[in-house]
């Protein structure tokens, strides 16, 4: 029997199923929801909505709603709404396989925005109102504000404006989490915007709670069920040659005093190749290491207890099963050591500026000159979303984007000679890493450029091929400065789509 | 006679001659100068200096500088080292048509590269060291302190990392611009950076003057000579246009609530479409407007003038002659009103989402989904460069882009299926104007952006063409998020440089 974690009365009296709850939820409505990269978000009343989404839908009658989060859920919320044809319009990032397809066969409308945008363009009436916010928490204390759970993404802001509030308290996250969360308030619209007093990444500049309206609660739904991630897939070789590159790089300027011993704050990007840096850092000499990044994956929980990373700023988690435990196990230890942020803040220009942040990104594919594609399968068809990326790459002290050097078998090059869609652009790529090798583009022009990312990072089955396309560019383009031949530019893509390999003939 | 500006004695005995001065500079330098937009750029030496590349250059020597600045200059300096052959590498920004063809032809390097970046990159180490600075000033102080002129760009940073200085003191300068400008020293490499303590665009956070060190100066030129800026061309009705919907636009969003009575700090690059638009705020009823920009150009003289702008923060100027004339007469008042700072601070991604700026800014075309290009020419030739519009895109409250629906006498359409290259993405444009009208892009999906800058933007000669790609690209594209036909999404482009017009058929 766990202790009471509704320690309200009001609100108390407020507990209701998650079909009630859900029950407050109209067709055409704006949602509102928790949750970033599989943490924190609310666990019952998405499923239960997405019933009552198929049984109007039965009945003939037509019910979705505008769903915002802070970035990726998991398939209670994203894949159950999905599934249910109950998503009209989503922002700000998904990951969802089912509400992927469905964006991309042009049956579900997508908005993929900054992270750092999300919060204020919101508050700016960008997006019209919230009506609903659905709130996963840890707890609710006696004067009715908030203990966050694993993720706080931009739980403030809809805390702040939705109409009405749905809370699902989940006794499954710690409640020794109580404690770990820096929200800050400080935030206005402008004309009155102030300074952001961090000045370290580990500062704390806010509260530990969310503050809530009571007036606006509708319902509270007790759960009890785990944040969802896959685990990750241990690394590869190619992972492992990427992540070396990396972190050889990051000695030299180290070395080069272009870079403080203990680097500077780490951003982090999820997935297999991010985390592969993290697990290379742990034996890489390095001490004293800081994480001012939105996640944190396993590889982060790691380095924080063998004391390689001194502490690490997040707004949420992703964790594989057997880190979740972990977490929840030592959550006095990684309290100490974590703070968790709303997002407006893990991915502040101003203080992604001020800190000097690294960041380090997947990506899809770059091209010659340094623009990079994160979002974009051959142009048209959506992977994830640019999430928090652009925010690090534009603002941060260096920008690094990883990527093996193909894909699909082979097939697909990620270096290409015009990227399909550009999420980021020449005057934001600082260095680009494959399996293959880094290129440092910094203080090189487009044509300076090229002739690393050709030397370093394409695969050699596709050099000769890339290196061709840039002598006949060099050539015979109209200009020389970016030298492009438009009717070959895209050719590679649709060579793919047309004959499955970007090979040529 | 005028007073004598040069007020320090060591100083005094340093003064020599233009070529005297130039001598001091060696092949293979890399040379930081003052400058930016066509004011405060060095009037004698670099002429002198480009004169002593051609001697060498006749007796069979190499000498070319890499060369530094603000951002563009005017004849004397990029026309003249370009027209030498002197200048191996140029960056970060330049308008010089000399400069431009050696660029396009493959004879001249050149970097384009974020304004706000410039400072904090050759500080980081990016750009290897800089040999020699050459800074134009108003005067000396008896204290060896320098009195900036009309811009102040990287002044700072060059004055402090070069390994010598020479100084150009300019009497053609007015002495009374002595206390407009704010040179903040407060910045630092991380991790060592503190909040910025501007909260207002008025604010003065810092001092009067630049340091220099002394031990440093080389060589002390004098000068008076005048910037050179070309008149703008009077509005035209497709400017007035372009402002007029603008206009609209933004009194719609003080109506709506979205934006203060008297907006926010707003930044205007530089050109006749952005000079329209402030010409257009003159009579459109606004009061108590404030500028945080980067250039001041004619219509914003013109706006501090009539009272419609309460004060104006830039970094340097963009005057037409007359203008020049109208700025020194009424120094006494214009003082008052404007502040002068360097451009790592009129750019600062820290202060333009604190000031929540509106950003509007030239373009030199847009896609169906929003992506912009402010640079290249059919994708490979650089008109510019991107400036600090991706400042301001990036990190202020909106983003507005302009440009006429078509040039070059209709054969080039600014709206196009796919940008040829992209300096801002689908990610940091809210708003693209034409004569046609305005698509307001803000919370739209990539589909929907489409048809509202088919409905608002496209020139009737080319929206059923438009239209056509977009309806082909919906029914047969890979993805259905942002539908793109890869052989076709570059061809009007090629279209135009194999047939000479966009258009079809």
């Amino acid at each position: 029997m766990t202790a009471e974690r509704i320690l309200h009365p009001r609100l108390r009296d407020r507990v209701v199923s998650a079909e009630a709850a859900a029950a407050w939820i109209a067709p055409g409505e704006t949602v509102a929801m928790s949750g970033f990269t599989g943490s924190g978000y609310p666990k019952a009343v998405p499923i239960a909505l997405a019933q009552q989404i198929e049984t109007a839908h039965q009945a003939g009658q037509p019910f979705q709603i505008k769903l915002m989060t802070g970035a990726s859920t998991a398939p209670e919320l994203d894949g159950a709404l999905a599934k249910a044809d109950g998503i009209a319009l989503r922002m700000p990032f998904q990951t969802d396989p089912d509400a992927r397809a469905r964006i991309n066969a042009g049956k579900l409308d997508y908005i993929d925005i900054h992270l750092s945008h999300v919060a204020q363009h919101v508050w700016f009436g960008f997006y019209g109102e919230i009506d609903t916010a659905v709130i996963e928490v840890t707890a609710i204390r006696e004067d009715g504000s908030l203990v966050p759970s694993t993720s706080v993404g931009n739980n403030k802001t809809w805390l702040d404006l939705a109409k009405k509030i749905i809370i699902e308290v989940n006794e499954w996250q710690p409640a020794d989490i109580d404690g770990m969360h820096d929200i800050y308030y400080g935030t206005a619209l402008p004309p009155h915007r102030k300074p952001i007093p961090l000045v370290h990444g580990d500062d704390r500049i806010g509260q530990t709670t969310l503050n809530c309206d009571l007036d606006k609660v509708v319902a509270v739904v007790r759960t009890n069920g785990p944040d969802r991630n896959s685990p990750f897939t241990p690394a590869d070789e190619t992972s492992e040659r990427i992540a070396g590159h990396l972190i050889e790089f990051l000695k030299h300027e180290v070395a080069r005093g272009r870079l403080p011993a203990n680097l500077l704050p780490l951003q982090s990007g999820v997935g297999n190749i991010p985390n592969a840096v993290l697990a290379g850092l742990a034996n890489s000499g390095f001490r004293d290491l800081e994480a001012f990044t939105e996640v944190i994956q396993d590889g982060m929980l790691d380095l924080l207890k063998s004391g390689v990373l001194r502490y690490a700023s997040c707004t949420g988690f992703a964790l594989s099963p057997a880190a979740n435990e972990e977490f929840k196990r030592n959550i006095a230890f990684y309290r100490e050591r974590i703070v968790m942020r709303t997002q407006e803040i893990s991915n502040h220009p101003e203080l992604v500026r001020r800190l000097g942040c690294i960041g380090m990104n997947g990506m899809i594919e770059a091209d010659l000159y340094g623009n990079v594609n994160s979002t974009h399968v051959m142009g048209s068809r959506i992977m994830n979303g640019i999430g928090g990326s652009g925010d690090f790459a534009r603002n941060g002290f260096l920008s690094a984007f990883l990527s093996p050097s193909t894909a699909k078998n082979g097939t697909i090059s990620s270096i290409v000679p015009m990227v399909s869609h550009v999420d980021h652009t020449e005057h934001d790529v600082a260095v680009v890493v494959t399996e293959q090798g880094l290129a440092d583009l910094r203080g090189l022009t487009p044509k300076q450029r090229a002739r690393v990312v050709i030397d370093h990072c394409v695969h050699p089955d596709y050099r000769a091929q890339l290196e061709d396309y840039f002598d006949r560019a060099c050539r015979d383009a109209y200009g020389k400065h970016t030298p492009h031949l438009l009717p070959e530019a895209l050719s590679w893509h649709q060579r793919w789509l047309d004959t499955g390999t970007m090979r040529e003939g």
